[in-house]
């Protein structure tokens, strides 16, 4: 599919590199996943020949990893080392031909490109919710710079707002680490539930690439002081890390449409990278 | 074997209920496990029938389970509900015929006895080192009480002066996460090792009961506020659990030749429990 559009950086007009990309004949709404693609596309363009780049998961991440070996194959990116943060993102990039490894052998990793569930305004984010929080963590801890990719759905008033915050805990005694971790929030009316593979409690449980479960924990309040939050369920024994991805960000790409009619990309704290 | 020997509680001399002990012909000095069974023997002395017990792993938590095990076959105890702290305690109750339970069924313990690889003068702990440290950590944050049990070489001026600090890793990306917890201690003079089980570089990795590894740390110096040390390691994406119990335990009881010549039990900030 090609698209393109009109787009902002800051306050100013910010052309899109068309790539592949073709104009469309007039200006048109576009769908969740388009927005997410042009999110995406708009990302690659920071990406230089020779980086270690940490390669996301999820359906936006998705578009970035499939556009990076675009360019790798049409020779316009060189010599890019990716590391996956995920399986699900190993296989697709493994088979795109884009040459991957490890945090072990790359350290350092110069630019991470990766969707989220949910942005706030000071560009905390929640992940996870597709199951991969860990890896994601991990890696784009690691990174110089970490651009994030969002649709306009992702901007939240606050952590939690839009839906689970999630909270990967070990198999042993989960159902214990769940209710303290739903007692840990009880004051913003938190309610904590096992993830399964079809949503429903009796579903067979979801396993992520650590062979750990998911505990999503729904708030019906803002939970308040995020880092205070997230050292109490740091210290919860059990669990071994959760969704919140605080000052981590460097950049937020957030693909919109304003007005019913025009398109933007808007660029959240654009810090050139 | 039989041992007696006299004890202190406190300032106090604290007799030590000779179950099945007979006493010695005369002051003898004893070896490491014997001091280890005068300690255990002594905790048991605290568990009542009905409760909800928390059954530690390791050398010395050992000899309190067969002590348990013997008191309730004479029918001393009764009601017990052990909730084993590792694969390994839980096949030897299993093999005792403690009865068995988990903290999901039993969200609350009304007494722990484990042992430590390290005692402070502020009763902090450094557990671990036998491996067992996350499911420990969360049977015994979960506890009413918490008696400790040790021999007088377990007692250290600061933790980590006597050997590894374990953290728990999850195996993805290992040598990254090993990196970064041997930085965050670069002013302790702090050296990161994987365990394997031959204690060797080149040996098979050892593996917790959770699936996960162990990175040991071993401090030159004192590594000052336990608290901040704390959160910064459970803040690095990677590390599952620290071998660091801090202000858990309620009571540690001290197995001690003293002037050898006469062997106490000390009880350290003895809460009566």
């Amino acid at each position: 599919m090609a698209i393109s559009c009109p787009s902002i950086f800051g306050s100013e007009m910010l052309p899109i590199e068309s790539g592949d990309m073709s104009p469309p004949p007039s200006p048109l709404i576009l769908t969740q996943d388009e927005l997410k693609k042009i999110a995406a596309y708009k990302a690659v363009e920071f990406v230089q020949s020779g980086m270690v780049l940490g390669l996301g998961t999820g359906s936006t991440a998705k578009h970035a990893v499939d556009r990076i070996a675009d360019l790798l194959h049409q020779g316009k990116l060189m010599n890019i080392i990716g590391i996956p943060t995920s399986k699900k993102t190993h296989q697709q990039a493994v088979s795109l031909g884009i040459p991957l490894s490890d945090l072990d052998s790359h350290p350092i990793v110069d630019l991470a490109i990766d969707g989220a569930d949910e942005v706030d305004s000071n560009l905390n984010l929640v992940k996870g919710r597709g199951g991969s929080l860990l890896r994601e963590k991990m890696i784009e801890s690691a990174c110089k710079k970490f651009i994030v990719i969002v649709d306009e759905s992702k901007l939240v008033p606050h952590v939690g707002a839009s839906g689970a915050m999630p909270v990967e805990v070990v198999p042993f005694c989960w159902k214990f680490t769940q209710d303290r971790l739903q007692g840990l929030f009880d004051y913003a009316g938190c309610v904590a539930k096992l993830r399964s593979n079809n949503g429903g409690e009796d579903g067979e449980i979801f396993v992520t690439d650590n062979g750990n479960y998911i505990v999503d924990l729904f708030f019906k309040k803002d939970v308040g002081d995020l880092k205070i939050a997230s050292d109490a369920i740091l210290r919860l024994a059990g669990v071994v890390e959760h969704g919140m991805f605080l000052d981590m960000a460097t950049t937020v790409i957030v693909a919109e449409v304003e007005g019913s009619l025009r398109n933007f990309v808007r660029i959240l704290l654009g810090e050139m990278v």
